[in-house]
């Protein structure tokens, strides 16, 4: 229930703009609920991950704008509200033409987010590890969606994903982009891949030698360490849909195990207590947020007679 | 389009509290959506009132909490980014308990609204200009809401409607609640009636000794003028619904001749013509902005090659 | 509040494709909330429109894609649940590609609408009215989104748009897409046309020899009457936009009124009664319906002493 | 991406219905989000609970009414689009009087929820497992709460909570207002209990002696199976909270431990895979549908040339 302030609110741009540029390497955790945001928080992640893959996977549907922007900025939103750390938005290829990114920028910003993350992609676009149309936005569209957006937001940081490595473009046509998107503004890049192993955004980071901080998502080379990534200079890695697949895993057992003993005693010690759960909901806080208005108001009753 | 930023969002509590304590008094114009609070922004309002009796009618609802919290905060909200003005919500009696009225202030202060009303009814609420059950909540209820309110908000303005006279209870009552208010931390007192002239709420103005400003909703008393609140020692007053009830008369008007008609021929004069919409929906502006951007793409990378 | 139930939702659908089958020219009001969709009830229309131009006017964006489709389905579905009337929801270009429109369709259809209209223009499209990009889709693309929609909908109605007069391609290519529309399953065409007189729209009936109703949009060409457009055939008139711009107009006039009177008291006869907001939004029979229960309630629990 | 039709909606209730009064013990899963559901449906549960527990956890707050009417009912209604299993909803005390209860079951009915489950408490409710108030409403209060619900819904199916041997009040309280819930029009009770032996469950049973189905929610006292649970004539059993229990516990131990490890690398095989997320999003049918629709429309653009 802890909501971003005002001031809470342009620290939240400046936490991750702070996060992205100190000397080592930002770990971010993808979230899809306030819950996930929480536990990521308390574990000592710095920043939250708003997951379009993780959000369009809990919502039941395919990572491929069937979610709209307001379901976006919303489950964005919810997690902004749930945490102190500031929360980088996945927001796929900014949901149609430059009018759409000047409007979601400002919807963004105002509802409490540190930052999006735009890739230039087509609208509508397919997650990145789904074997589909992966096809690049023309550069000139997806440079003048970098300008709208960062003439538009006050403080909010503006990423810029790169999907020429996903797309099959090549490091040649990423290096180039990689230099539009820095020159038409945007504060990060975020270079993409799905190789099993993290060569490609290595000779990226090598190859590119702009000012920008480099961001990486390494789910398919997940052998990769943190410390090897800090070395080669990267500034932030996000770990982009690590909570949904535990939870989905966990799920999926506990439940059929459930089904199959016709009763939940096997499975008891696997759960998270519902202590547990009231402590990350803030009960305890509300009981006592409650007692003491409670008597506050009686008192200012009787004082008032 | 406009949204609030950050700086914007505690300047918008600034603003109403610049207007209720000005020496003048500040006029407040009822919305029950964007479009109409951009007509009263242009006008010369100071304030908007976010309108309870709008947003239901609008929905087509019963002003008796039907509507929930979160569609009263989306309501409110999508007036506040429409408008430069300060936004003041009528959030009924609080939503709940002392728990709910905690979360209504942090979920209203993060979405840009300059001030919340609470009203010393229970839960449900039901219009006060309905006959039928106005009965008060008990004193210490309302106290610790204030309270509760007061100690939440950053900036946020809070004002407690007395519904004494409305109730039923008297002067009296209306007086000793105020004080109440007062020590429970209000911003502002807003003092209801719902005869058909002032003479109530002059007195209640004359009785008064507190300190903080009074708010008036001169609805039934609608020969009272600008000029007799203002001598009279009035913050504000609001007018609640009257952007509702003439678009009712005009539209009930328009849709009957149409029909009868067979044509609208006879009625476009007196209506807005699409060039009045497109202004008030910022058309012109987003062209203008989406031919900048696409050229700037453009340029971009025209510069990448 | 009234609810459309399964069974009312399979026969919105039906009441709407009657409308468009019956010899007459049906008459559709086009709503911006629930609200109009009752005044346009009550006058005696047959279809409520769910304007796209209304609904993005009153939220104060431009008629754009601004709004996206969560917001349309919400607003549409606000309209379907307040009248007994059909309701059909202007669409758009369908939102994206043919999975969104197989999305929007099942939710469309879910929600209680009678019928959905897509045109054929590109995503994000721009109001008809607008000068500014009016590019028609390619006819595959489009085609296959009328055969998603209608492959995938139980019962509602799919109308296809015909942009081709207002995007200026011509007479010859409006008739070639309405043939391959038919042949794609929609249940109906409607035949845009910005021009002041019908001709254009009369030359459309005349020419296409297919077997779907077509509909009509008389804003510019507005002297036209619906025993013209009965005479030549069409199914359907739809007044898209005159509930929101008798609406603006009245409010315009009236806030600017209170602002110089400082006084309500000239508008007063102008402007709906309480009383008048109070029974659209049902309170006699919220009032009734909550006694009643109340005494239910108090007699049950006697008899269980 | 599933939605209910019409059909599929009178049929939601019939199935919940049905699994009620089948001679076997009916079980139902507690789920949060449609992904929940849909592992629980895959697994072979009866019956999806949309549980309030869950859903408040998820969204970070406490589970006392603190989500408002709107937001329970987009969670339920999300389960309910994403599977075929029926969904029963938890409504908490209905969110207000008899008023609001009318508008939640018109409401939940059209949204395609099989049905909705009521206790008898106050509003705001606080969770059962919680120390506080947990004060009963007045019987007649909730009585006319379930006569309000069972004459307003058209099949949705409508269950009475007793919190009386949660509240302390007693066996004899508990069954006085069972047979009043009874003759009010209640389809089923459930009988809720918080110790940790299903004694008191087995009390109530073998001491009710109406004719409607009994249902339970074994989480503290979980040695309890289904065998035990059918002999003694339960209809069916809801499993309320372990879905999110096994979520929270998997998540937090992974992120944990990518936070200590510095890479994912050891979680990898804790991990459920990217197919299997992809699979359950409905990727592949996804993509189908996508390759059907565009090579229809091409097909039926070639023919019209």
């Amino acid at each position: 229930m802890t909501t971003s302030q005002p001031s809470a609110r342009s620290s939240a741009a400046q936490a991750l703009r702070a996060a992205l540029e100190s000397p080592g390497l930002a770990r971010a955790m993808g979230a899809h609920n306030p819950l996930s945001a929480r536990l990521a928080e308390e574990v000592g992640f710095d920043v939250i991950w708003s997951s379009g893959l993780e959000i369009s996977a809990a919502a039941g549907v395919p990572d491929a704008n069937i979610l709209a922007m307001p379901e976006c900025l919303e489950a964005a939103a919810g997690l902004a509200n749930a945490v102190d750390l500031p929360v980088l938005a996945d927001c796929d290829s900014g949901f149609g033409n430059v009018n759409n990114v000047v409007h979601m920028v400002r919807a963004y910003e105002s509802r409490g987010l540190a930052g999006v993350c735009i890739e230039d992609k087509r609208f509508p676009k397919l997650n990145s590890f789904v074997e589909g149309d992966q096809e690049l936005a023309p550069l000139g569209d997806f440079a003048g969606k970098v300008r709208a957006a960062t003439e538009t937001r006050e403080n909010l940081v503006v990423v810029a994903r790169l999907e020429a490595l996903i797309s099959g473009k090549g490091m040649a046509e990423a290096l180039r982009r990689a230099e539009v998107y820095e020159r038409a503004g945007a504060d990060a890049l975020l270079i993409h891949s799905k190789l099993s192993e993290p060569d490609e955004v290595f000779a990226f980071r090598e190859a590119y030698t702009g000012d920008l901080p480099v961001v990486v998502v390494p789910t398919t080379y997940h052998h990769v360490t943190v410390g090897e990534l800090e070395e080669r200079g990267f500034a932030m890695a996000i770990y982009a849909n690590h909570a949904l697949r535990s939870s989905l895993r966990a799920m999926r057992e506990t439940l059929g195990r459930i089904m199959r003993d016709g009763t939940t005693r096997h499975v008891e010690e696997s759960l998270a207590s519902l202590k547990e759960i009231f402590d990350l909901q803030r009960v305890p806080q509300m009981l006592e947020q409650q007692a003491r208005y409670e008597e506050l108001g009686r008192d200012l009753a009787e004082a008032g007679r």
